[in-house]
């Protein structure tokens, strides 16, 4: 994928990827890549915020066997086969795992303090030319992966990110026409797809 | 606020901001801030997403009344004066109400498929030089504030986006230094803030 200037085209040109080519991402880039995070909004600025950055192959390799577990359990033990368009999570180059911080029982407005962070790293990323994906599926077996990681009581993971350089180039993303989405004033079904 | 043409500059540039100038968003702007948000991420690519754009006076300042009516419960009583810095939400040029569909309990997870597009929105409106806030309060008053747009069975509100051109001029958002907020490979605890 080429690198993005243009604000407008970059949000038409974030793809979900899930496999990547074997190309070491720098840290100058990586952290250029969390430096977007670290400067996405959150309820009253709390910045409830630790982003474990996964190289470690051991680390990536736990993770993988828990999450190909919680694949199996989401598609009823058969999985979309893992190849050349879902790479294991252990040949993933890099893994983030963004965790907030919370308090009492984790809800929907939980997330509107770290998915905004998580997408300024998916944009920030795509703007110089990296790809990424991101899954919550690893949340079906959650307290494994906290054990892996070591996240504390107190924290929630939100979500792990997929980072790398492509393995191939990838178009923009296709939506319907805005209308569909869209309501005035007061909710109104939307128009038949066609 | 200047537009931001820079996307590095763009997630350094973006502020809550509650407060706004009394012009008019046009049209042809306002679309390409939503169009923005139709290209957002979702589990499954599901795009489980309705906006519904508030301008009507009437609807707003219902809206208005039961968003003070939450915000005295947060903060028992004794919310923020409103006044230059939080202006009434029925003196919001536009409101921006972010639905999400949701099938049983809505979690955290649920959030991964509707703030990426509310982080769209606002960093869209950020580059054009529009300013926003976001606010999940609303959620105290929840189902009042659905039975006044309209909502039906089957979606949530996750947040609402107050969007206009500013009331005045925002620098920066500033952050402490990345190390705060990342571990490598392993949670670690942050360094104490200095």
């Amino acid at each position: 994928m080429q690198p993005i200037t243009d604000i407008k085209q970059l949000f038409r040109h974030q793809r979900q990827v899930r496999a990547f080519a074997n190309r070491p991402v720098d840290d100058a880039t990586l952290n250029e890549v969390l430096e977007a995070a670290i400067h996405g909004p959150s309820a009253s600025n709390a910045q409830p915020w630790r982003f474990i950055v996964v190289r470690d192959p051991e680390v990536k390799a736990q993770l993988d066997t828990l999450y190909e577990a919680a694949f199996a359990e989401q598609y009823g033990g058969t999985p979309p086969p893992r190849g050349q368009d879902r790479q294991p999570l252990s040949e993933v180059p890099i893994l983030i795992v963004a965790c907030v911080r919370v308090r009492g029982r984790a809800n929907i407005a939980t997330g509107a303090s770290v998915y905004p962070s998580v997408q300024n790293l998916m944009l920030a990323a795509r703007a110089m030319g990296l790809a990424s994906g991101i899954t919550t599926l690893h949340r079906l077996k959650l307290a494994e992966v906290h054990e892996v990681l070591g996240i504390p009581e107190g924290w929630d993971t939100a979500a792990i990110v997929l980072l790398g350089w492509p393995d191939r180039r990838y178009g923009p993303n296709r939506r319907p026409p805005l209308e569909t989405f869209i309501a005035h004033d007061r909710w109104t079904d939307p128009p038949p797809r066609a």
